[in-house]
Parts: C-alpha cells; sequence; structure tokens
C-alpha cells in the first residue's frame, strides 16, 4: 500500500512538472504573438489550451483519489493538498496565455497597439514569460533564490500596469478604443499572471523547506491593483 | 472521534455560510456605491474585506486539520475538499466586490460613467448581487432551481458584457478615458463575480445530489469572454 501512494506521488509530481511546462510554452508563445502579431503562434496557445485542461483534470482527480483511497499524513498530506492548489493555479494562468493570444489574433494583422503603449505592454508580456520560466525552474531545481527573483520581478510587472494606465489616462497617449480596451484587459491578464507564478512558487517553497508560512498553502494570489 | 468531527464538519457549514452572506452583503454595497456614487458604502465594502479575508483562512485552516487529522472518506471527504474550494471562491468574490468598490470610491463624487455605459453596468452591478444573493439561498435552502437561474442569469450577465465593449468599441459612446478604463475593468469585475457564483452554485449542487459531475468540484470557473 505505502509502496503503491509513494509512486502516485510521484506520478502527480511528474504530471504537475509538466503542467508548468505546457503553460510555461503557452505564456512564451502568447507573449511572442502579441509582441510579433504572429497569427499561427496565437493559435497554437488557443488550441494548446486544451491540454493543459486535461493534464489539470488528470492530476485533480489522482489527488483527490489519494486523499480518499490512501489517507495521506503529515508532509504527503501536505504535498497533495499543495499540488491541487498548484494544478488549479497553473490551469488559470493557462487561461489567461490563451486570452491574451485572443487579443493579438483579435488585432491581425495589426498589432495591438503602437508607440509606448505597445512597448510598455511588450515589456510586460516579457515579464510574464520570464517569471513562468523562473517558476518551472524552481520546480525543477527547488533553488529558493528564485522565489525572491520571482517576488522582485512580479512587483516590476506591477509597476508596468501602472505605467499602462498612467500613458493611457494621464499622458492620453494616442490610441483608439478598441486599443484602449486591449490594452485595459492585457495589462490586467498580464499582471496576473505575474501575481499568479508567485503564489506558486511560495508554494513550492513551502514544500521545500516545510516552513509553515500559511499563507502559501492558503492564500490566492491577491489583486495587486488596489 | 466521529462525534468531534461531525462537530467540526457543522462548524465549518456554518462558517461557510456566514462567508457567504458577508460576500453577499460586500457585493451588493459595492454595487450600490457604484450606482448611486455613494463613497461611504465604497469604504465600508473596501474595510470590511478583512473580515472576509479572515474568515476564509480560518475555514481553510480548519478544512486541512480536519484532512489530517481527522482523515474522512467518502462523502466526509467530498465535503470538505469542496468546502474548501467554495471557501476560496467566495474570498476572491469579496476581492472583486473590493474592486468595484475602489472604482466608485476613485470616481466619486461623480459616476463612474454616463448615460448607456452606466446604464449597462449598473445592470451588470445589479445582476452580480442578484446572483450572489441566490446563491447564498442556495447553500442555505438547496433548492436547486436555483442552479439552472444562477445559470441563466450568469449568461445574461456575459451578454451585457459585451452590450458594453460593443458601446465602447462599436458604438463609440462618448466617456473618456478614465471612464473606458474603469468600463472594461468594472465589466470584468462583475462578471467574474458572475462566473464565480456559478462555479460554486455546481458545487453546491454536486454536495447535496451527490452527482458525480466532477466538473462541480474540478473546474474553476472559465472565462466566458472568448
Amino acid at each position: 500500500m505505502r509502496k503503491i501512494f509513494q509512486q502516485e506521488l510521484e506520478e502527480i509530481g511528474d504530471d504537475l512538472h509538466q503542467l508548468g511546462l505546457l503553460v510555461s510554452t503557452a505564456v512564451n508563445k502568447a507573449a511572442q504573438s502579441l509582441k510579433s502579431a504572429d497569427l499561427d503562434l496565437a493559435q497554437q496557445v488557443i488550441v494548446g489550451d486544451r491540454e493543459i485542461d486535461e493534464l489539470e483534470e488528470k492530476i485533480e482527480s489522482a489527488g483527490i483519489t489519494m486523499l480518499a483511497l490512501q489517507q495521506p499524513v503529515a508532509t504527503d498530506l501536505r504535498v497533495v493538498v499543495a499540488a491541487l492548489r498548484m494544478s488549479a493555479t497553473l490551469e488559470r494562468m493557462g487561461d489567461l496565455a490563451r486570452h491574451v493570444a485572443f487579443a493579438a489574433r483579435g488585432a491581425y494583422p495589426n498589432h495591438v497597439a503602437s508607440g509606448a503603449l505597445f512597448e510598455t505592454l511588450s515589456a510586460m508580456a516579457d515579464s510574464a514569460s520570464s517569471l513562468v520560466s523562473k517558476l518551472v525552474r524552481l520546480m525543477e531545481d527547488h533553488d529558493l533564490d528564485l522565489v525572491a527573483e520571482i517576488s522582485n520581478e512580479d512587483n516590476e510587472l506591477d509597476a508596468l500596469l501602472r505605467d499602462v494606465f498612467d500613458l493611457l489616462i494621464r499622458q492620453q497617449v494616442d490610441a483608439n478604443r478598441q486599443q484602449v480596451v486591449d490594452a485595459v484587459l492585457l495589462s490586467r491578464f498580464l499582471e496576473r499572471l505575474g501575481d499568479h507564478s508567485f503564489s506558486a512558487a511560495k508554494r513550492v517553497a513551502y514544500l521545500v523547506t516545510g516552513d509553515l508560512d500559511a499563507s502559501a498553502l492558503i492564500d490566492d494570489p491577491e489583486l495587486s491593483m488596489d
């Protein structure tokens, strides 16, 4: 019984890593599609989201079945509960990547915006992409220095979001209605990708250190637009 | 042991209901603050969110402790896992209510918009408020007819979101940049409140019927802006 349990736990870990890779690829492609007005990449992200959803459902089912049948305690329970949370977070990040790709596809063959607005959105897309890559590296290497890096980069992403709003409202940059709407939505999607990355990173840190900062296990990422 | 367990399970149920009431009040006040440009109501929502966060953390801790110490199986396990999910969803809805209140406060003493744009946002606010009230009634009465009502009203809310975008982009209604930004964000926050209400309603239905439509337990609410 015990041996089967460890095997299943490892399988969940492998699936979670695979989910991280899929989401990282999706965010990276979505960022590229936004920056290059690349319709093909946008399509890949939109179509690929199904695979992410299916893998998430597989992890959730496996986790809930383990809770029910194996009754893990202590560390094992912590791992299963955290895996369920991370899986849900990663799935949501996949949705956000898809939404970024939708905006890129909607604007095609044009870019979603121009000038400083486009530059800032592109910087946000790069930052979101980098954050998710770091999250996957953290899942692989358990290098906890990455948590601080992710936290800092998430703060930079929040600052870029404020830049977008400043450009739109205070500086009144030239942009038509569709571009304004897209910029608001995109900046929000990308900023949420940062929040989720940091939230998932805290959960990995919690699993690695066992440090009972309950927020890692419990808190949903806060919106940082207050 | 068994008796203590049942007692703890009931306590989680009571807390979850209390959380639903708090969130329903928050969404209702946020909707009112938006419609009436009422600064005092907006402040109440913003300040009150801490109470929602604290109650959610209490439920999460209790649920995880139960999973660890009591090792519930079958129905009980299902209840605990679903309670953890619902609690996280309700907390997120509280955040969204707070964000609506922020927008109302930011525009004060003016309304966030005017004309058809304001009317449509107000209709969305009413709808979100009604949805959360129905969710709480569902939690209280287990009247499953409410699930279909919530589903229909959530669809109406999605249609109103499309109306907002149509007003902004196709009809080019008169609105300044701040108003456009606020309208995009608000319509998104309110639409998400609808998604979360329906998601939580499905979870309640799952608990009541035991019907293993896994989506009720597993799926996060999908964004409906595709």
